[in-house]
């Protein structure tokens, strides 16, 4: 008999966190998931997430999947998980999956959002989700450099140091292909912007580097010339600065219909 | 001669504070700031606000006032107090007033917003800033009662045992004029929906109580006329549960034009 296969969409505020993968010493995602399941189920269980995130980076819609021999229902699951888990981490939806289903394996795209506040003074009950450059920036330049990394590129100008994210890309190096990009002004808050990425995968501090890169052409420390040539020469040494945790979050990630 | 008085509008998060009002062992938003502008200054200040706020609670634009002899320029101030404060008090704007401001006494009203949060799952990055009340609302009734609590009131039936916030309100008991209030859907957040309440003064814990009383409404608890008569008997023992503090936040303090 082959055991269910549960996949956990999932809601967190990462910055009391290191980040998304296990560790022995340090407070995971991944690892008080996976302590709340086992004793759920009375069982060891591996969560497989559909990626990793930094510390300190947040996700409105993580997915992940365990197989299981318990009994307990969906809803049952999101209810007891709900329910031991602390409140900056939430199951928002739980569903049953096909035995060969795979969180990671299976995603076919995700998309990140960067927020960045702008003004002089941030609002407390902002400053934990909103990088703060209190700068004038170039959104005309901005806007055209974005346009620069949409398609297939190989973004090693824009990898950080470590291990890759593996989802769909094994073999391909650091080619990614993005399929939209945007940088958005935001309705609600004043001088908030939002930069949109959403792509076939995503390599270690991609996003925060090319943020990063792109406030430095906001500012007019680079052009858009020079942001070409880092993306062209695939050379980690030309970007600009990695731009902080806490702006990131995983907005969603994408699977075949019916997944 | 007579000292300068600044005026600060003051944002915080209230979640780690045990309210506005100066405490002799716990932090409290009025003691931090007086704490740095007594360093700045190296001497005693007095911060003088327009009200107070209960722990848990946060502000936009909470106004407050001190006199001093320094020859601190204004953004000298805000700078200042923003280098030293925690990152969950900014100071937005700070402005020298005549002498005789006072930042209570001149009050001439106040905008107070509730946030609720009606879904089953809470984002993480929203806990802190609406409160949770899972059910479905008869959003038709809430807007009905709402309409009855505007124009002059003895809201005694929604006062909090305590001492009372007398901004221009002295010998006037529990009555309070409410200028407009409304129950408005979040443009921006999914089953989310805002109490607004501006009048000429709060009594304390009015608004948590009034919104506690309309969730009771708007699960039909208690009906329409329950609700008017609450409100007329002026028996603070008929009104529903007080509110949780996290979902209040003091939106803006108003003054005579050029104040």
């Amino acid at each position: 008999m082959s055991r269910r296969n549960i996949r956990l969409i999932i809601a967190y505020e990462g910055t009391g966190y290191s980040g998304w993968q296990r560790q022995s010493r340090d407070a995971t995602i991944q690892g008080t998931i996976e302590h709340s399941l086992s004793i759920m189920t009375r069982s060891s269980v591996t969560l497989h997430g559909a990626g990793r995130t930094d510390a300190g980076v947040h996700a409105l819609a993580m997915t992940a999947n365990f197989l299981t021999d318990s009994s307990i229902p969906c809803n049952g699951f999101q209810n007891g998980l709900n329910a031991m888990l602390p409140a900056d981490i939430r199951i928002r939806q739980t569903d049953e999956f096909p035995p060969d289903f795979h969180s990671r394996f299976n995603a076919t795209g995700k998309s990140y959002r960067y927020d960045i506040f702008t003004g002089k003074v941030q609002l407390p009950t902002e400053r934990r989700y909103a990088a703060h450059f209190p700068c004038k920036l170039n959104i005309d330049k901005i806007k055209l450099c974005l346009k620069l990394i949409e398609g297939t590129h190989d973004f090693s100008s824009f990898e950080g140091s470590g291990s890759r994210d593996t989802s769909l890309t094994s073999g391909r190096g650091a080619v990614r292909t993005l399929f939209q990009t945007c940088f958005t002004p935001s309705l609600h808050k004043k001088e908030t912007w939002s930069f949109h990425f959403t792509g076939d995968g995503f390599l270690r501090h991609m996003v925060r580097n090319l943020v990063g890169t792109f406030i430095e052409v906001g500012i007019e420390k680079k052009s858009i010339d020079d942001f070409n040539t880092i993306l062209q020469k695939q050379d980690r040494n030309l970007a600009g600065p990695t731009a902080p945790a806490h702006g990131l979050i995983l907005e969603k990630v994408f699977y075949e219909p019916m997944q």
